[in-house]
């Protein structure tokens, strides 16, 4: 039912054409009816001021682009994860507004503007270089969203001095994301230091019984530290999406 | 090295006994050097207002009850986790100002008063009636930590007209705990009606390739959903901890 | 928004105290508010001919007996699961009208005639003595829901002749149940000779490598035989459940 | 023992060259003895109306082409699955009455006409599209088996109004096949809305702890909906083999 | 189709009253059709030699013992496996000539002989006391089949010498039986030092990563020598029960 | 301690030199010295009959030719598996008389003549043509030991009767090898049709829960069948080997 | 071939009873024959100073106290490790000199004394109180070794200070034990602060995704510090008895 | 807070310009405040001697070279393992004193002279050819860190008699590091041989159920010997390196 065929059945009621109780029959299954959604979604889009999201592995570069081009008609930001070489150069061709990052192979489409305010920044962690690319999704992810980002690169556990010579810094944000692969153990020494939410990502850096990064990811959920839960492996976007949405709800708290 | 080394140190200083080099020299070594570290850890659970938690697996009742003893002696706020009938009985013998649950397998002792506004609630949701335990020890934690919380039980995915009728509460917290078994799809669905982080909490309801929890939360990890993190089997706590943790942020923002 | 909500929304409607395009706005939410879903509910439990089924682990006994009574309090059949002996005991105290099943655990409240007609019968197939109480669950699901059933026991694949002798039996079947733990190797047998669909329910039957029933799951699931699909193990309700709704069909096509 | 033996032992019967006890002790080993089976499968094709059908991987193109020359030298329709490019082309230079699809990645020789009637039509329904190759193979796998088919598509469960929206569609079909990767949740939501069997078909689609489809077929067979039943990864063939094997019943009982 | 049916069909045709084509087609369906299968397995069980083995688990100690006096009525040997208290204490309460052995949990009815000769005997070895059960139940299995046995005890990898003290032994034997729990190397150094099968059998003896005897088991597959095939975890008996037709082929070889 | 040095001791001894407890002494730690291992070696190849064997995967082309070189200057049969294209030409290349296999992917040097019996074949099944480069492994196996074979291919378990038509040859073999993917299922079949070893072959043919062969393997070691023992996956040789043990212990029995 | 055997062949040979190339012949085989081990046995333990040790799992409680009997009655000290209440009761019954721990769960019969330095000490850390059975279980066993232990407990990584604390006393070390459950991060920690080996101790300490102690062990062996090697879980007996054989060769190295 | 600012702290205190428990609330911050860290660390470089490791994957080759030409740059040692030929080309282009091992897949900076001493050798066995390259990488880190090496290869379980020829040797070292694949049983072989730590390296070496190493992992943690324990698997450079640690304590014991 879209608002055609409502408009006419409650003109059909006024006009007494049909009964009260025919119209609440009717209505009444309206929950699994076809409505106008893209409506909704749109108006949920605003609402929440996320970007709309394209998950690129499995479509072809035409396809990418093509979504893109929809997505971003109405100069929307749009963010593009996993994007492949092929994916990017497709991009490249045709778009000039989009930031192209081949470390995150992300694809950023109307970038919005740095955030104004550096307040309740959003931590960012990286246990070691190779766990770069997936907090480089993060940071993009981050960035998307509008959320100041704090970096330490490069403090796993095996040298904590380094990261404990940060540790006010960390005080000061109002969420964590920690990317570490191999035995995943920096969230568990990070949520003991601070007092918020810490998202740890598990990245699949490692050999042999590294499992792909599952043995990170096990670690991780079995942390110790109160204040720490986990995304899927190299899902630096989730943990960031999650964290933005802390941040965005602290500079302008929902209704 | 503690406060009387320390003050001895300096005025050795002062006095001049012994050079600037010196003391550089002896306190750059103090990063990993013996503090009064109580104190430190006293000034943070004053500044971030969590309780003390004591985890009562393998702790005998007399150990448990002398460890309550002890950390509630200022009058703290303290939660015990799955404390058994015995350190239930134990507890329930000595202590008068506690709240004991048997459902959730919790002891909260010197509860504090409920929350004074209901702004900002954390969403609790639970699939079925068999992960009720696990949503409880989620309901203290909030509970003792001084966040208010929505609750619906009983809305698993395979009836799903009793969430979505729900879904304008939903749409008011600033987090969701999703608790659920089997095949843990609940938290996906609500991820994608919200706009707040969703912590989810894989139970070991289920037999057969439930595999005690594991497929639950494999699921949840790999939802399709932007917003959700997870933690481990059955920790209602964890996912509680982080939740009302964005709570506190919001009611009283960090510096 | 109840009926009465709604019939409060209409009747401001026609008397013009709000305009048309408030009320589509409002009613645009529909979906996602609160209807009248009991009703809708029971409609599909009448249309669809299924009885409740109440899944008994994790409740306690008198949990049982209290849903169990408002489930039946209009004479519809209710199916049990998975019932222990308490359980079992509690609501022989109470109810009259049921069927209580020691080895396959089930309840069966207000049982249905038996069929009237033999006609699109299921197959009920098990491998070996140890898998009946599962292939028994299946049995009295098939019995709740009106399904006559054809079984064979002790059919496993290392004795073959007896299989192959009742094969004229296999083939006036509307669908089989294959019940077998350990390897799990029954349902690909039975699938090359028959031409309906086959369910496969491995049991937790074996030890060692038998992984608590992991591998039969994974045997049926690879089976190279083109009709298998698989359900949990041990879970001979709902294969059973999928097998009746076939036959249903064919006595009573749906619209 | 084939036709000729058989009858030479029967003329020496009727001819008193051995008695009967004598022919009784050689016919009852008979069921294990070489008979002329490739007669009795022909009566079972001719029977059930299923093509037969071709795994490609690991046969070279041109045994591909020998063998889909043989089985479909009397105008049989013949269904190849999972064919690369070399035996798609290979297929494409020396068969004309072939339908070559690439997404699907099947060849349907000897194509039936399209279904006459849509009475009892298959529900095929896919979570994203990075399923859709495996939904496809279900689909070319219904139009090989005449079974009309009602697709949605990118109906995940992340984004619920775009498969509420279509419920009414659903309850006419015969059976359902849901498709679906990473949490695999579509399948028990599906099931809630449906009276008929589920067939889920978990996809290899994501990353990390979707662990190439297991966390998505664990999580079907742990769905706490009563009519689901699960095929291996990506196997559309099996899912939908089933589903038109109900279809085929309805359309045309069997005896 | 039984005896009388066949005798019946073969006087019609006798007769003249069916003709010869008819009972053709008749018999040609008879691999399918039920058959007096008792008397055939009558007939492999005296040709092979092997007794009737009953596997206990799951069964009620009076099942066991109506099981165990059926079998045994003509005096067959009969073996039981895995035996509990209630089975073996029922058993020794109705049975006279049936060896009880409660470390193999076995029972042993009508125990034939002892064998005549020593030639071509089953090495059978056990890694440590704690896999004694299953090597014992290996014993009684032998025993059961009459193939002599030449043991070696507590020989495990950490402490060579003692199985090299042993060699000469072992290379007069015509299959070698090895249990070992842990990590299961025993195997591949027995398989060094022969010139015939070696059956492995892994035990559930160890403790964390011993994985309830997997680890054992994949080490056992994994193994480099040539001559090792393994059985499932605790299965002495079905490792005994192989190599005992290697000795009863070897004593007497089969047509 | 070579010969030489024992030579020298013995001689020393004889003369006086030294006294018989050093001797003893010295002789009492030869078990772990230095022997003349190759010829010990030697004698047990002759002794036992069976080939060198060469293990192809990680060594360069030239690697393989100068082992094999060195292995057969005595005109000695020798085998190598798993070769690849470079290590198949490089031999090609240097060699004369050597049997190349391209789909068993071996190599067999001086290969010796025919079996002259046919007397005790091992059984060789293989339950699809995928399966069947391992099974040709085996094949070669057995030609390289001197086994005669009896080859049963697309035997699986979906069409039965085609295994079934062929029983009366498999109760002729000594050993039976059966090589299966996906379900694994036929092993159980064939163990209860015979009355010698079967040797389960798993292969890593199938896809998704196939799970690269380990699902066919668990559900060979979990066969309910008495005489069923498993190699690893795709190990054709192993179970070759092992059956070519018996058969020759039985041409040729062991002192 | 024992020592009386290979004294008559000694003379045989002087006597000229033989010939040299016989008694070469002879004692060529004779690695693989029958020595007095015992002795060697003995003049091994007496060289390394190492305890025997009695693993009581599956050992019954007289099994257990004659196997000590046996082993301390030259006043050699002996450690038995998992012993269960029945068998340390056993033991208290019959011995005088033991000590019995019943955290650790070991019985050390005829104690040494204490050591008499404190050179070279090993590290033993324990990260939860829930740990310490297992710290104890290595305490006991370097006592028995006699290694002085500097030990710390409750030390981590969600409170990292506690650690960091003590890390003058660490780097004293010559090895370091550390016992963790959960996530298993304490080791790559500690591997960072010292510079000598880190004996990795996973404990079954966890629920959930801890796996029995399976995660808190691949974290361990994944971890970044170059100086980790891990043991099996729980194991804290293996741990220790490896640190304890670097302190007895530094305080007396071999040879 | 770096020196400067300490300095001026310290000054500001002499001064008078702020009192003493200013200072000293100040200073009881600094554990977790930024110190010249790098200082530290090069004090801790120099005191335990182990050269500075570059771990290859991941890195672009100009990253590697830049990262060494940095390390190196003061003439110290430094290891890069894991280098790919890109990576060692880029590496021969650049540095003159390198030395690269392309089996090894090592490059060593600026080696040390070969050790000066054989005392304390560290032994390295390695079970077949296929697991050199991992033996490779250990000997290398044996040698860049100044231990002596005592190597045996193809010494694996099937063929005993070469590993007990050496047992001599293997009795001199300080600690072994036993190199296998497969099912991993060489380590425990060799710990019931030797007294001191022995190093269990899993190797991904084998096919099927060799599972990449995990199943001769798990073996080696399984290990019935006292004294392995295990490191990840591949990981020749984590043994050697704790090897090594050993071999340097017994040269120079530490303080």
């Amino acid at each position: 039912m879209d608002t055609d065929q409502l408009t006419a059945l409650l003109q059909s009621f006024r006009a007494g054409d049909i009964d009260q109780s025919a119209v609440i029959q009717r209505l009444r299954r309206l929950p699994f009816e076809k409505l106008d959604f893209a409506t909704l979604d749109h108006h949920r889009a605003i609402r929440c001021g996320c970007p709309e999201v394209i998950f690129c592995p499995g479509k072809r570069p035409e396809h990418v682009t093509e979504i893109a081009a929809r997505l971003t008609a109405d100069g929307q930001t749009v963010l593009a994860t996993r994007a492949d070489d092929a994916q990017r150069a497709a991009v490249a061709d045709r778009f000039t507004n989009v930031e192209i990052d081949t470390i995150a192979r992300t694809l950023l489409f109307n970038p919005p503007p740095p955030p104004t305010s550096a307040d309740h920044p959003v931590g960012l962690l990286c246990a070691g270089t190779a766990d770069l690319p997936v907090a480089a999704e993060a940071a993009v992810t981050l960035r998307a969203m509008g959320a100041p980002a704090v970096r330490l690169n490069d403090v796993g556990v095996s040298g904590l001095h380094r990261l404990l010579s940060q540790i006010e810094i960390l005080q000061t944000v109002c969420a964590v994301i920690v990317v570490a692969g191999m035995e995943g153990a920096l969230p568990g020494v990070v949520g003991g230091l601070v007092d918020c939410p810490v998202f740890a990502v598990p990245t699949s850096v490692g050999y042999g019984a590294a499992l792909g990064g599952l043995s990170a990811m096990l670690g991780m959920l079995n942390s110790c530290a109160s204040n720490i839960s986990t995304v899927n492996i190299d899902n630096g976007f989730g943990a960031a999406y999650s964290a933005a949405l802390i941040h965005k709800r602290l500079v302008k708290p929902a209704k």
